[in-house]
């Protein structure tokens, strides 16, 4: 960390953030300049907390922190590309993989004919959500143990592996006795709890980006598991929160290349979730190959005009067969 | 809701749009203006995201919502200012109150100094806490059970009632048997499983808005606890999450008057992590009382320069008096 | 616009809200439904500014907007697609149009060279600054008239058509004299004295979006520059501002499909300003066309490591070419 | 500038961006610490533009910039707080100073009254506006010249100082001729062609803050007008724009202190713009003097139901009465 001074600070006060700095631990390393003296603070930057403090000091202006605070999740610890490994299915290797299905499951007829579709379409893993996180207590929270049941049936039958999201770190264990990939969402990205839950468990995750997480943030999160033990985190971009309103979020599409330098781990995007509506998810699906992702995750249902979730936001068979096709199309002249 | 349809629609489109809100349980009354027909749905509004889904039917143009998502914590369920009784000290009513103490639990003689600190500067609740979400999975994680028992300790020397933080619904049980008051952090305000945990207590919630919340899904985050049984719910605005990075958060002051004649419920200010930094912590708690905020929760701890989290944002001693001193003198002209 | 009354009102507010619709020259339509009055206000919604009022009547507790407020920039207005001609080239049409060069105009050589990379890229218009608005009073203001003179010889000697800002309303007409297509920059997207006077302009305007700038709000900027008696209006998404601090700017790639079903305006994106550095630019740009822009507005310097302004944004030359190349690989598959 | 390079970073990269920083025409400090190089670039920073093109370099992580890039505007140049004089009305000095008036000058009548009310309130200024910067083309765009006239002869009937606004460069001599002091609105902040003329003026300048402007770009707006010449600048926090949508814009009160300890400027709220609703502007008012701002400019209007702008936020004249009383009871216990 860098400590500014103040252009009027004093020789004692910079004496004494030397000395405080000492007095915690690091090193210091002052150096005069013509208009400000900035002192370099030494030392192991995981109690980072306390070096902030010195813009409480006299004299100081201000801190800047030279390293990044994550470690495992970053391309220096791992320069390679990290493949994650679904029930078969690799994400972040050559092929673009794209995760689909009805946000909510709501019955085995629901689920079984959006697995048909999805497959038909060419999809790689099925969604489904069986413990829905939902703004309003009054909405439908989901088929819960029943809807894990009925997503483990489907798997058999259509043979594809599923994703579905854990929202109580009491309920890991059961989740993923069913799952063959345990989603994180939106709301959860900072549910350390959580996150050190799924850390524990052997099956690879996707952690999505919260609307107002940082990407810094969100690796920080990533971090959490890689640090807990689970070295197979996807990351998925699925919009934040601006102040514009024409979309129920602002897709942060300049994520995916900015992730892509910053860390070792795949990163698919969102399209549904970050438009809030059908008509937008095919040209942001397209955008997503182009820039770079290593897959999607988009919702599709069978009926969305019945849809208990997300019906708006939700493909129709035919809309999720033409995107798959001009994926293809797209994917023939994108090096990935 | 209303439906609003485009001006070109076809008058099949606008019987389609009747058709499918009565499929879905709802009765459809259309207005024909000059330059619009509009379609309001009627019925029970719980399930609204069937009827959002409207936008997705050929000819709509947008739909728009009537009624507020939150019922018990709305003005019109409830007319009067609820006042939420902490082991005596009553939030919500003519008293402006004051919970102050360090971010971390760190040590006994460190928490029985911080109780006596703000005892003696006028604070009707002591602050502490045991669990803490941090960014980072390198940073201090709090100490657990035995930060609550040095809780109790402090809680009966100082006959002070505590607020402290929990995250993890498995732990409600635990910290209720500690603490006078429980706190959700503004990371877990969507954290519904805890919420619905929390809503099943017999001890008052502390509710802190999330960075990325707005004002109507913190209501329904309440809604969420009041809904599960827990009437007694105080809301903490603490700064959210804008492009301005001068401070930490952005203090949305404006929250306090809205919230007021939105909901019963008392409404709190959180100046310590809104600014991120002690110098703004007396100002902006003066601007707290005299927007009309029914109190404070403020960090304050001994010796800063040493705490393990959020020094640079504590008050030492002798300002958190000096705190104190000028909300006395503006309590006196400020009506409540 | 609608006006929803409180479920508490009175018969008396509802009347007294009705009769205030009709003294400032609307005409009243209330609905009683079980749950709340709502009361439409049917005529001229121009002056919508005085109907907002009515939030502040006893008894009402919001209105909301029926009506768009653009009516020239609309599709409703205009079902098919503009296509905008800047001296031959036509934007909006089959084609993707690349405008590309320098952020300012530095020297006769620059200019000269860099109209020669980007003919030679495949550019269609020749972009660069003669008029800087820049943050800081001591950067580099632009060579203004001077640099005008230089875009003209460069234009002629290239044959390209040129786009260049213009940030004062009193140098419209210099700058219209020597330019194709005027440019009207972030910064001034709600400077209405300069959209006026653009809008006499008979030279196509290229209108960037503001980093705080709506779609909506965009529309109406536009709007001026129409209602002024210009029709020929190009909207370019540039980037807005939101709280992640990893680029420049956060691209709102969304904005590009929901532009193109709300106005028949052509669309272009410029992925230098929302990035900031030159490594995204390429990614952003094969995204800009896979979402369905018009074409893109690109910063492309002979030596970016003199440039100066914008160094860091800008392509290097044989970057740009492998940036041009790609393009012409996607635009065989994507359909316009 | 500090330029931190890679842990990866060779040898051969760190004296490469040596040897740039110094074809540059700036001194190379380089650094080596165990886990990174840093190189300090020192030298005139204006030209920073320049030096951030580090990041381009091979082997650079990132810059990060030491120095403030405002000079006039910071407490370094000036230390005590500057009083700006607006024909004997001092503003930043022991006086809370209250500027008042209707948004835009409708009539000879309407202007009269307003003045009269603000004066019996005991206002210091009478604001109103005859250029009006209206986000459509259709709404009142202000009477222009005629305006000016009315608030000529109203100042004089009334001996109130006042402030206008002045949205084009080319108007402001003349608005200066009929006012007191000139107000820069928020769509201004970075309409460097205005800043630069009313630098040039002699009447103070009362500057807006944009409601996406950072305090850093704010200080670089002022910074235009003093080094233009003019050293009377009053800044004004009138809102941001956020994710919040129950205020019109967010007021950032924070802003103030943040403010009062970078600058020497003045600073005043508008809670009425910030707000966006009459209800909040007496919370918001007494917030901006308990927070420590210099003042307020704040709406008032004779009968807002029949203003042609901004009724909603505008104050009637029993409301301001009961302001301006809150107001002086409040100023008795706050300390300036």
């Amino acid at each position: 960390m860098i400590i500014v001074m103040k252009n009027q600070a004093t020789e004692k006060q910079i004496e004494d953030v030397i000395r405080w700095i000492e007095s915690v631990g690091y090193k210091a390393h002052p150096s005069r300049g013509v208009e400000r003296t900035i002192i370099g603070a030494v030392g192991d930057s995981r109690e980072k907390g306390i070096l902030k403090y010195a813009e409480s000091l006299p004299g100081v202006e201000k801190t800047m922190s030279i390293l990044k605070p994550y470690k495992l999740a970053s391309r220096e610890s791992h320069e390679g590309d990290t493949i994650v490994d679904v029930s078969s299915v690799r994400i972040g290797g050559p092929e673009f993989v794209v995760m689909a299905g009805p946000c909510s499951i709501e019955s085995e007829e629901q689920l079984m004919e959006s697995a048909y579709i999805v497959k038909k379409g060419g999809a790689h893993i099925l969604r489904g959500g069986a413990y829905k996180p939902r703004t309003s207590p009054y909405s439908f929270q989901g088929m819960e143990e029943e809807g894990l049941k009925l997503l483990e049936q489907v798997r058999e039958r259509s043979s594809m592996p599923v994703v579905t999201e854990v929202i109580n770190p009491a309920d890991v264990d059961l989740v993923e006795s069913y799952a063959d990939m345990l989603q994180i969402g939106a709301r959860n990205v900072q549910n350390f709890a959580l996150l050190k839950k799924v850390g524990q468990s052997r099956k690879p995750v996707l952690l999505k980006r919260g609307m107002m997480t940082t990407i810094e943030e969100l690796l920080m999160s990533a971090e959490y598991i890689l640090s807990s033990g689970n070295p197979n985190v996807v990351l998925c971009e699925r919009g934040i929160r601006t102040f514009e309103t024409a979309t129920r979020n602002t897709l942060d599409i300049s994520a995916v290349p900015v992730l892509k330098s910053l860390t070792h781990l795949p990163v698919v995007i969102d399209p549904s979730h970050a438009a809030g509506h059908w008509r937008l998810v095919i040209p942001l699906s397209r955008a997503a190959m182009a820039v770079g992702a290593d897959g999607l995750i988009v919702e599709v249902h069978p009926q969305p005009e019945l849809a208990v979730s997300d019906g708006m936001q939700s493909l129709k068979p035919e809309k999720f067969y033409q995107l798959m096709d001009e994926l293809r199309m797209l994917a023939a002249v994108i090096k990935r």
